[in-house]
């Protein structure tokens, strides 16, 4: 099966079975993907309300009833128990397990929260012919911490963490203007030049991932991350939770073209 | 003070005085206006989730901490028990009193929800030089309870309100412009022409507010209404609920402006 153009509910299958252990980049071509992030009920309504408060950061796809790991919204068919490669336990903010399934690890009490990310905005800028620099150099994305607070609500707060993408002037308008027509996907850069100003000391070291090159003429432009909402969920060291591995994402049945609102 | 051009701070000062008892439309020009709804915390996670599915009719502007009366995003002077000119209470979905001030009425397990509405959008239509047919009607705008289901939340559901304003086609193709501009405040109607296609058996009888007049050669331009989490949240006849009385808003800091993405 060609990957990239399988549809979702077969990819997860595969996934479900345990034959595919592998990161979801490049698979199913169109669709969106999703960050997961597991907590139980108690957290969910602070959470859920941060999410609301601080949007950009934190594009919520779905959030599912309490107990049920099915995402009624994005994907009626998925068990959000089974249908993502690698899974992370922590409990009190603790990585405890690296696993394959969370069958066990469920509970009546969770809630699931799948946050958009910006694999969805990037297919549409390289079909506008820009050059996304970490796909062609074909490494992680580099995300930095910034000196922007979140909004609080409850008992999280914490930093914006931002990705980062270098461009030449023009590229970096129309990547404003594509990413303006996704606001439920992160939106337009909430910054475009100086590091610096937005608390960044080395652009050469990011907090996350690893580092694109800038080269001459570029700017750097910045867009709110889905990292955001995960760094802020452990900060919180809370008494248990899930999340999906880094890069190891939850593929929807949404096509990133219904997330454009243009 | 001339309202119009009074600042909203200047505005909540005399509503707070009891020196303003009446509907806010046309005061704080340019500034959103917002509905409210509060509800006890036990019934908050499901809201919130309730207008996280629900964007286009659920815009939220500002959810409260859990007992406290300041919209700290909105408006971090307000003080919402006394800030909003009239007041309804309603105690297992029957409306029991009308009131100016609801400070006897707080408890600390309450949760306020600010609602957009669509007055954010009909600035920006009368800006760009179309009629709204009901503010040169001098009326309230018609709504309509439609045959699209919400998606459901815990133990909310219901039917969409929708609000219909009357256009040629020519500015009813300019209105989507104009609203798909502001994806937070409604957005994009959710329905041109016809209004059995959405249940409306007959357009000359609104659900709520007043009737339109359709001229010769207009369309009837339907976007999604901020009634529809207030009648969604009614229908579960809560214990305890405070809303802000029809026509009487509680206006925020936040420009409409700010709330277009462009």
């Amino acid at each position: 099966m060609n990957l990239a153009t399988a549809t979702p509910s077969e990819v997860r299958q595969l996934i479900r079975k345990g034959e595919i252990d592998a990161q979801t980049s490049g698979m199913c071509n169109g669709y969106a993907q999703a960050n997961m992030a597991v907590l139980p009920k108690d957290l969910a309504f602070d959470f859920l309300l941060f999410t609301q408060r601080n949007k950009k950061p934190c594009p919520v796809l779905d959030v599912t009833e309490v107990g049920s790991p099915v995402p009624k919204l994005v994907a009626p068919t998925a068990d959000l128990r089974h249908d993502i490669p690698r899974y992370r336990i922590y409990r009190h903010g603790e990585l405890t397990d690296e696993v394959t399934d969370v069958e066990k690890y469920w509970r009546d009490d969770l809630v699931a929260f799948l946050l958009g990310c910006s694999f969805s905005f990037e297919g549409p800028m390289l079909e506008a012919g820009l050059e996304v620099r970490h796909i062609t150099d074909q490494h992680n994305v580099p995300m930095y911490k910034t000196n922007i607070e979140c909004i609080p609500a409850g008992v999280f707060h914490g930093p914006m963490v931002v990705s980062m993408r270098p461009m030449k002037p023009a590229d970096a308008i129309r990547a404003v203007q594509i990413t303006t027509r996704m606001p439920f996907v992160h939106g337009a850069p909430i910054h475009i030049g100086d590091p610096e100003a937005i608390g960044i000391k080395d652009i050469d070291k990011p907090n996350f991932g690893e580092r694109s090159e800038i080269k001459p003429g570029e700017i750097p432009v910045f867009w709110a991350c889905g990292v955001t909402p995960q760094a802020v969920a452990m900060a919180v060291k809370p008494e248990f939770m899930i999340t999906h591995a880094p890069g190891y994402m939850f593929i929807t049945d949404v096509l990133n073209a219904e997330l454009s609102i243009m």
